[in-house]
Order: C-alpha cells, then structure tokens, then sequence
C-alpha cells in the first residue's frame, strides 16, 4: 500500500541548479541537492530529462546550486520554477557571478553556493542524476536561514511543478473532506490551484493586492476552475 | 575556495535506513533519502560500503526508511547512528515491522515508513547510492514533524558520525574566536564533543541529570580532551 502523504515527510531544501556560461546560461529550481560522500566532498542533483539545463550540463560538464533564502522572492520562483530557458533568458537583470567553470551563479535570493564538477552521470528513469565534486562553496549571508520544501508548501503555499522528482498527481493522495461548495481558482502564469477547501478563505474575500504565492502573478489574472 | 561552512546550509531530514529480514536485519541512521523521479516513485539512498547495512541491503535487494520524529529518543540516535550492527543486534526490543520484501521497518521514533525494492545500485566512491522503486508508503503519526539535521545540529547538539556522506572534518570549518580557557568533553560512547567555546556554558555549570544530547550517556561518563 502507498499513501502519497508519506512522501511529503521526506526533508528537502530548495536551490537554484544552473549550467551554461556567460553568452547562454539557464537553471532551474530543484529540491534534490544532496551529499553523497564526504570525501571528497561529492553531491548529486536530479534533472529531469527534458529540462534545458539538463541540456547545459550534458554540455558543460559543470553545475552551479544557489541555496535559496525562505524570503526567496516571487519573481525567482516564477522564473526558475516554472519557465523553460527554452522560450527566456532567465539570466536577464539578474546579480549573476560566473564560478571557476564558467558555469553562471544567481546570487539573487541566494544564502550560499556551490560549484560542482560532473564526475558521473546517472540515469535514473525520467531524470539523470549528475554526480559532481565540490570545487567551490562561499555564503553569501549567513543571517538567513535555507528555504526547505516544507516551509514552501507550508507558509509560502507553494506546490512542485510537474517535471519535478517529487510532484505528487493530486488525485493520488488521500482525499480530504470536499464541500462542492468550494471553488478552485487557477494562475494563468505558473499554474498554481487557490483550493478553498484547503485554504478556507474565500477566493473573493482575499485582498485585492493579494497575489499568486507562487509566481506574484495578480489576484485579478486568475480565473475559476473545475472543483474535481 | 571551498568554505565547509556552506555545506551547512543544503538540508536533510534523518531516516534510519533498515535492510536484512526477520533473522538478522540492522540499519544505520542517514540523512541522504531522496526522491529521484515522480514516474515511478523512485528514491536514493547512500549508504558507506563498510556499513553492515549496505552488505544486508545488496544481499536482500531491499531497504526501508523510517522518517524520525524531531523528539527521537536519544536511544534510537545511539543505536542507530553510532554502533555497528556487526557486533550487536540492534532491533533488540524495538518495535519492529517486516514489509513486503521481508525488510524490517523500525516503527519507534517514526512518523512516517518507505520501503523500496532496488533497481540500480550505483558506486560513488566511498558511498554506494542504492536506487529503488517504492512498494510502501505509510503514515505513523501525522501530527509530529519530520526531523531534519539541522534541528538535530542546532537544538540537539548532534553531530554527523565519520562515516556520513556530511561529515565534515572540524579542522576545515573556518576558525571561530577561540578562547583558550575554554575546555572541550567528549562523550567515551558516541564521540559527541561538548566544546564550551561554542556553547557557551561550562561544562561543569551543566546540571547533574544532563545527558549526551547524541546517545543519552551521563554528563558523569565525559572526560576531558584536548583543546585542538
């Protein structure tokens, strides 16, 4: 038996992975950034197959991770979050600093750094797992604290976007108890569900300067969806 | 330049990791348990190829997660985090549950449980990272919170065994203030360093009923060690 609401007891912190250099650089916001031996200081990071920066890294043999900050603005999510650096320029007016690799760093909501090297690349399924020794690590700011995946769904009321190794097809969890008097609303931009029955705010009744937690898109952008 | 510190700053939850079967089984705490792809849930997990458990684990093929509580008894930490299962059995009066592949799942301390049937086992260097596909997932105790390592560094003192893919050598943070009238404890059965220059309390002002915030040993058992 699996209950999907296990999965989301698993810790994770949330980061900037990027890759390229200074003429074309990209990334993404990944969760899955983690140590695999101590010596040498050894990480591994999941990429989904499909992801531009997949792309970068397979090129570059070099990745960069940004430790974001839990007052990561909305503006970083929305871009790293949910646009392909296909279509973007993720990288425009950006604090960026180029690592030891050439790789591009954000520093923009950023506490610390890490600079990678692949040794090995893995292929996992539906991701490749870049392996990579640590060549470079600074903090930024040492006052704030890591966002983490819980705080994100928890106060920022944030959700993984679908290339993500841990979203979760919602109809796979446990269902809650549903009034179909509750309405569902949508952001146009980065795809995130207001849920009255979770939230149990009125959509209406939030501010009129209240905005997409996800993505800062306005309250007035998003529209009413199918309450399944 | 690598500065250790920033290591700090990527985030993991603690897990006891379990393999064998209803014979012999044994696990070891970690804190790299991470969901690789969504399509199938897959995870991976570290574990140092001189650990027991990773024998157990490419023996049997399987391997459970236990999610521990942010109040883990100092017992389970000792156990698990700090001995070997080669000279002892350490699901010795636990409260312990065998899963569909015959694993044990350690159910004390745990708010959650995952169990997973290997599909890949990849070397890393010193760490062999165990891929595997989810089988089980279940809920103990929705009302706790999932521990993570930097609670168990800031608010339980704890600190990573040599053998975890974090541990960090103390000689390569960056030097802190040293007082040199400050003196350093040592724990005689988990290796836990009291260093009074960092927390600020002499170690003989700490009450009598104090006890290892890593393995629960009396503050009677520390001894003094030198000030390096």
């Amino acid at each position: 038996m699996i209950n999907f609401e296990a999965l989301f007891k698993v810790s994770y912190g949330l980061y900037i992975v990027c890759s390229g250099d200074n003429n074309k650089g990209n990334g993404f916001i990944s969760n899955t950034v983690f140590q695999v031996t101590s010596e040498p200081p050894r990480f591994a990071s999941c990429c989904n197959k499909g992801n531009y920066t997949a792309e970068l890294i397979k090129k570059h043999g070099a990745y960069s991770v940004s430790v974001l900050d839990t007052n990561v603005s909305p503006e970083i999510v929305g871009t790293f979050g949910y646009k392909s650096g296909r279509d973007t320029d993720k990288m425009t007016g950006l604090n960026i600093k180029y690592g030891g690799t050439g790789v591009p760093i954000v520093l923009n909501s950023a506490i610390a750094f890490l600079e990678f090297k692949v040794v090995q690349t893995v292929d996992v399924g539906t991701h490749l797992m870049f392996i990579g020794d640590l060549i470079n690590a600074e903090i930024i700011d040492d006052t704030k604290d890591p966002l983490t995946y819980l705080y994100y769904r928890q106060v920022r009321k944030g959700v993984a976007p679908k290339n993500a190794p841990t979203y979760i097809d919602k109809s796979k969890l446990e269902s809650k108890s549903k009034d179909i008097s509750f309405k569902k609303f949508k952001c146009p931009a980065c795809g995130y569900i207001y849920d009255e029955s979770t939230e149990l705010i009125r959509f209406k009744k939030l501010p009129d300067d209240w905005v997409c937690p996800v993505c800062g898109s306005d309250k007035s952008d998003f529209f009413e969806v199918d309450n399944k």
